[in-house]
C-alpha cells in the first residue's frame, strides 16, 4: 500500500486546499439528459438532483454505482471515565468482533445494497486521553488516524459510506460540533445509545469541560484536542474520496462532526457528500443545516456504525438506476407534454 | 385464473368486513427478536416497527423479503375533455407502451429493488365518462375495475407495491379525496404533473362540479362516480393484498386516494400498508395525515407509477434484513448495557 501523502498537518491542509472538483461537462450533459427522460420535468424530484450530481463526480453522463463501500472505524475515548455512556467501554471491541462476524446492523444492510464492507479498529487498547484533562490525541496520533482512514478508501469504488463504532463518541462529537460552530454544550449535547436525565446533565458538564481546556477553534486542532481516533480516521477517509471523486454518504452525528472539520478547512471541501439521513441524536440535525446539507432519510435512526447512509445506498441507487435506465421521449415515442 | 370472488358491490363491501387480521404471535416473537439485537434499544428507529409490522403480517418472526411485486394499472378519464392536463390523453398508452418496454421510472426501481412488475390497460380506447356530466362508472364498470385488481396480485408475492398511469387522473383523485374527507375542491386539488395558475383554477372548478353532481358520500359509491377504472383496479389489489395477508407500500396521491375508499369502507382495512412517501403534489400529505400514515420517504417525488412506493422497497428490505440477519446480544457475545 502506498503510504498517505502527507506526513504533517501542514500537508494534509495544503492537500485539503488542492481538492478536485466534479466533472462540469459530465454534469451538464446529465442534466441534459434528465430533461429528455419520459417523465414531467422534475417529477422524480431529490432523485434527479442526486443523479446529476453523482454522474459530475463520476465524470459520466449515464453512470452506474456497482462498487459502494462500507469502512467502519472503531476507537475508544478516554472521557469514558467520566461516565457520559450507558454503554461499557469493552462494548467497542466486542462490536468489532461482531461486525466481523456479520453480525451488526451495518453488515445485513452492506449486504442488502450491494456493499464491500470493512473494519477498521484503531488501537482499542489505547483510548485516547480524556479531553478534559488533556488533547485526546497528540499531533502525531491524530496523523496516524487520518492515515488510517485515507489508505482505508478503495480506489476502485464508485460510493464511500463510512461509519463508526466507540463507545462514548457523541461526547466528542457534540464536543467538536461546539467548538466549530459555537453555542453552548447543552445545544450540542444528547443523548447518545441512551443516557437517562442526570447521565445527559454530566455529558453536558463534560462536554463544557472540555471546550474550557482546549481554546482553539482550528478544526485540525479541535479534532486532535476534542475527537477521536475512528472520527479522523472518518475525516481521512472522507477527504481520500474527495481526492478520488468518489461520492459519500454521510451517516449520522458522529459521521458528519468528522465531515464538518474538513468543511471548515476548505471550501467544498463537502462537495462530494450527501447527508444520508437524519439522525434522531437531536444535534445532528443542527450539524447538517450549518454545513447545508439536506437528509435523503428521517426515520429516527440513532445506531451509527454507518447504518443511516447505508440504507440511504438504496436511494440512491434508485436514483441512478432511473437516470440511466429510463428512455427518453424521443426513445419511447412518447409526447412531451 | 379463479373468478373475483365478487360479483356485486355488495359482495365486495362483505369482502371488506372479513379482511384478515396480523398474526399476534409472530409479531410478538418479532417485537422479543427485536429487543435482543445487537444495538442500543430503539435506535434503528422505524425501522425496528417496519419489520414487526411485516412480521405479523406474514406470520414470521424472522421473515424474508424476497418476491415484492409491483402492478401498474392504466385507465383514461372522460374529464380530461375539461382540459385538466398538461399532458394529452394519448400519453397513457404511450406510456403503457414504455412500461412494457422497460423504459419507464417505475421499471428501473422495480428492477433495483428486485420486484416483479406487471402492467394492466383497462379498456384505454374507453375511457371513463366525464363525471362533471355523468357518474364516471357504471356499477359494472366498477366492479370488472375491482376484478382486474384483485387478480392482478400474484399470491405467491411477499410485498405488493401498486401504481397507476392515466393522465388527468389527479382530477379524480382530488374530486374523491374531497367527497370521502370533507373540504373544499380548492384545498385538495393541486398541479399534477405541472398545469399552470389558470389550469389549477380550471381543474379546482371541475372538481367542484364533479362534487356537487355526485352527492353520495358513501366510499364506493365516490368510487365509482368520480374515480376511473385504474384507481378502482388499485384499490381492488389493495384489498386482495390483505386478504393473502400481503403487506403493501402505497404510492402518491392517486394510490393513497383509492386505499381511502378501503380505510372508509371498514375499520383497519389498511393496516396491512404503510405510506411509501410523501408526494410534492400537495394534498397527498393532508391525504395521508387523514389516514394515520407516516410517509417513509419524503423526497420530492410526484410522478405516480408506483416509483415512490418501488424505491421505499429498499428501506424495508433494510429493515427486514437488520432484523432476520442481525445477531443478538447473546450470540455476539456483546453486553447489552
Amino acid at each position: 500500500m502506498m503510504p498517505a501523502p502527507f506526513s504533517t498537518l501542514s500537508d494534509f491542509r495544503a492537500l485539503l486546499q488542492a481538492l478536485p472538483r466534479p466533472d462540469a461537462e459530465a454534469e451538464a450533459a446529465a442534466r441534459a439528459r434528465n430533461g429528455q427522460l419520459t417523465k414531467p420535468p422534475g417529477a422524480l424530484g431529490r432523485l434527479e438532483d442526486l443523479a446529476i450530481w453523482y454522474a459530475g463526480w463520476r465524470g459520466v453522463a449515464r453512470p452506474s454505482l456497482l462498487r459502494p463501500q462500507v469502512i467502519v472505524f472503531a476507537g475508544n475515548h478516554g472521557v469514558t471515565a467520566r461516565g457520559v455512556s450507558a454503554f461499557p467501554a469493552e462494548v467497542t471491541v466486542q462490536m468489532v468482533a461482531n461486525f466481523r462476524a456479520g453480525g451488526a446492523a451495518v453488515n445485513q444492510l452492506a449486504k442488502a445494497f450491494g456493499a464491500s464492507m470493512s473494519v477498521h479498529e484503531l488501537e482499542l487498547e489505547r483510548p485516547t486521553a480524556d479531553f478534559t484533562t488533556a488533547p485526546a490525541m497528540s499531533e502525531a496520533e491524530l496523523l496516524a488516524a487520518l492515515a488510517v482512514g485515507w489508505q482505508a478508501v478503495d480506489v476502485e469504488a464508485d460510493l464511500l459510506v463510512v461509519g463508526e463504532m466507540g463507545i462514548g463518541n457523541t461526547t466528542p462529537a457534540a464536543a467538536m460540533a461546539c467548538a466549530l460552530f459555537g453555542g453552548t454544550a447543552g445545544e450540542w449535547t444528547g443523548r447518545g445509545t441512551g443516557v437517562d436525565d442526570a447521565g445527559l446533565a454530566l455529558k453536558t458538564q463534560v462536554v463544557a469541560e472540555g471546550l474550557a481546556r482546549h481554546p482553539s477553534r482550528d478544526p485540525l486542532e479541535v479534532l486532535r484536542c476534542l475527537g477521536g481516533r475512528e472520527i479522523a480516521a472518518m475525516a481521512g477517509a472522507i477527504a481520500r474520496a474527495h481526492a478520488e471523486r468518489i461520492p459519500v454518504i454521510l451517516d449520522g452525528f458522529i459521521c458528519t462532526a468528522a465531515a464538518a472539520v474538513l468543511a471548515l478547512s476548505a471550501s467544498g471541501a463537502l462537495d462530494h457528500c450527501v447527508a444520508g439521513h437524519a439522525s434522531a441524536e437531536g444535534a445532528h440535525r443542527a450539524l447538517l443545516s450549518k454545513l447545508g446539507k439536506a437528509p435523503l432519510l428521517d426515520l429516527g435512526l440513532r445506531l451509527g456504525e454507518g447504518s443511516g447512509a447505508a440504507l440511504a445506498i438504496g436511494v440512491l441507487k434508485g436514483a441512478i438506476a432511473c437516470h440511466s435506465g429510463m428512455a427518453t421521449f424521443a426513445e419511447a415515442g412518447v409526447s412531451d407534454g
